[in-house]
């Protein structure tokens, strides 16, 4: 069972997307990561996302550098939420991929995230899957509090520095 | 009780905004809308966002132009879900709001929707709140082929007009 | 039989589009348009690339605005080439779906045309269907000298305008 | 006799154009490459236009950087279809060159492809010449085939590199 | 005799041109004014240069938009200075005809002024013909005492408006 | 006592805003230097400016990347000046994070510099510190002299080595 | 005595500068406004800044469009903080003039605001003057209430109109 | 005497500068270069330009990044025509240096080249300077000759290179 199903337009994202799927992990999160292009495997996405849902994914993320059509073309097949991260890997740090994800026509919604912010898709998936799991919500709120935390650490350890 | 709290950086944004609230409506999911600023009125922000989740809220939505900060600084205070609706009202027909909504630092995400894409900020909404939810799934199926439907009409009609 | 199958994201875009039938039409080209969207209808537009293959066509033009993932998904489906024709419908002047549109990763390519480049893509569309038929080469040759003309008219108009 | 004539505007593009050349090869395209610029060597560019009609070519592919005149140029001498490769360069990861080739005016086509997309270059002007030759669209079949299982690989590889 | 010839890339582009026409009429600056395609009439291209230069031209100025190759193509035919003249008609307020223009590649440059800098381009012109001319320099200071006039008049209407 | 109180989005940013603590120290301006964050530590930030400003901070300068709220969310609590100081650290150079500080709405400005100016936002709080203190003031004059030194050495530097 | 010189690149621009103007009225601030060119009367200009600086002015604001050189050189020959407002007049809504004032070299800032943000020039002004102006602070703080009881205000008129 | 005055906003953009140096040398043109800044050192661009306009200078060439209202300022006080030559060294790869430069005002042309592009500037100034010089006129065709033995020479290569 995969609460979430992350979707890579191609392997060489997936340095950046590791970080997605450590955060996928530190929430407890089930998760697949598959390997599935729009373009060239058509068939084998709509295989996939059909799969997932039946074995339980309530969320997608899919991941896509340039054109960047991965996360549209899920949203095309599922009435899940997709999450669309865009992958620098071309045009103007990612801008044409960014643009391509986010800009989606009226009725099809992708919630994009920052170029390259792995970690967002999976904090807002948890987000996502935190509706009526007090559960997650409880481990969000205690991943915020770690967040500023590190804040205190880094000024702390500023101070220090600057002395 | 609201569902869903829609939060307005300028009531000037309310035209575009209105297809939204109109589109949660025909979800039947209860929403509120709100007019509050991020720059100039913060404490009445942490309240509506306090008060919101302590009556049920689930979602945020945020509609901002220019620099658009408001659904970054909503996500800075809760752990639900927060879309982010850029409105075009200012450079280049609103890129500015949209990079200012989806470069979000690691830790806190906004789902980000195309400028000015209201309905799609509700439908991605209403996709959130339909993990756990049947009824509503159900209905966005359905609203899913009302699309697809409306998608064959238009052709019927075109091939008529290009007789 | 339709030499040439036209695809339009929306309906809305047959305004511009018009000027990319009368241009084949011109031409004594067969060709078909239909509306379908790559993310509201994939099965019908999985079905119109099949019939419309089993029916003649050699080339695909999808005319798209928004992130105009539509021509990208055509040449998921078919190895005929593609057409992408950019509408000027929101950011930049249409910049996202030119983008959105010419990124394509390798192995599958669209043919991008200028923004609103309707009458363009019909030309391209005849040019590719000229290789191996000398009647429509000597059209396009015909056609070439015509825009020549049209030139040499507007100095001559221009001329006379000044003095 | 070459099916394809490629024309780089400089030689330091090669690197990128190798892609294509490799790629035209691949299909068993008969192909010649020239170094020609649009703006230094203006009339050996019409020579080897006519001299590539002359012996067979049917598609061009122009690459060039900066301001990418080059296939403009030749499209204004032959009614052949040619492709655009941009080549990133200069400004902004190449986006001065891809809206130099992209934004023909009405009547000269330039079918554009990503910008360094040197094998897409290639296989959209093999994609154009399979219009009529059914052993060339076999073996972009058979391509098609081989990306869907490249990925499936990936895939593959993916899941043991994550267990 | 024409110490200036100025060619559009297409006849409406005549309403921001006349500005530039007019300013070298004030100038005293023999001038012709030509429609000619880069693309289109690429013969006559060649010819109206090589009369042009015969006929006395010493400066060239080339307007137009889109991929706006025309000045550079004029380039690639003389060692007179060409100045090129962007027209806002398409991306960005005329971005890809800026860019298309200044980006020349090494050894073949044009002098690019403003989007839609139409007088610019003819003061321009005059500044490189009054080299060696002491009456044109003359009235190239003239001019420039006008222009602070005219500023120094904007102030004091400013002033009296504002009271 | 802390006249200028400059504040770090994350600490990843301090090598480029030591550049402005030493300016500020050059003018001998008591500074203190913070890592805060306004989406990881709202609550912090506020304390943060309340601090300051009982401590008589009378500039604020605040460094962000990516999205860069931080300043407009600091000017949204005091009625002092802010610098935002925009690093290069994400899309186009830093393009987003200086659209996101710059396009604040009516009546909640952010002064903001160059990306990576860190020198510059140190300079302009002591321009700001200047009004009403003589001594400063004259400090800047003799920086201004300073500046103008380095011209004319840079200067008579290059004639040499071009020798 | 002004304690603020506004400065307009062109009289053209005082629409949008005219809400600078009635803003620093509105705090009581002695201002004084002038048209001036920094290409078309540099002295005048120079007139300008060392009349002001001998008058009591303690900041410059500066107005211009399309390259919108002016408050960079103003900053040339003054220690005052300068204030650059761009006005959307030419690429890309200004953008064009935002860049080409923010990004100042090292050594000489100028504080910008956003592009036509008129009412924001004059507010940074009065914050900077209100560095050791205590009646100025209060006005300001003032203002801050004020704006926040217009966002309450609209919130409430906006429930009415949904209701 | 100096035909020609390059003058560098910064001793740092001398490497680029260089090549437009080597190729006023080459052909043989009288050039002096000086570093001066246009915000840092104002007075002495002044007397730079006065005295070089006294010693027979017939063009500038300016050379500036970032904000680079270096050829600008100069065009405002001189009647010869002021070449641009935008240094990449900040935003999206020196665009805002392009724009800064190439968006004057009416009244006071900049003839841009493209960014970095030395060569070109040097160039440019020949081809204004051989306006009523045969000889430099004569070496202009000379080189333009040599240009296209480079490409015929290079084409040559990388035939060797494929087979």
């Amino acid at each position: 069972m995969s609460a979430v199903t992350v979707i890579l337009g191609s392997k060489s994202d997936l340095p950046v997307v590791k970080k997605c799927l450590d955060m996928l992990k530190q929430f407890s999160i089930d998760a697949q990561a598959r390997v599935c292009s729009a373009h060239r495997t058509p068939e084998m996405l709509r295989q996939i996302i059909s799969d997932a849902e039946a074995s339980g994914t309530e969320v997608f993320i899919a991941a896509a550098g340039k054109a960047a059509h991965l996360p549209g073309v899920i949203a095309a097949f599922t009435t899940r939420p997709v999450i669309g991260l865009p992958i620098k890997s071309s045009l103007m740090d990612g801008l044409d991929s960014l643009l391509s994800m986010v800009q989606m026509p009226s009725g099809v919604p992708v919630a994009t995230v920052a170029v390259d912010g792995a970690a967002n898709a999976a904090i807002l998936a948890a987000q996502m899957l935190s509706i009526g799991n007090a559960e997650l919500r409880a481990a969000l709120c205690e991943y915020k509090k770690t967040l500023a935390e590190q804040v205190i650490a880094a000024d702390a350890a500023m101070q220090l520095e600057l002395d």
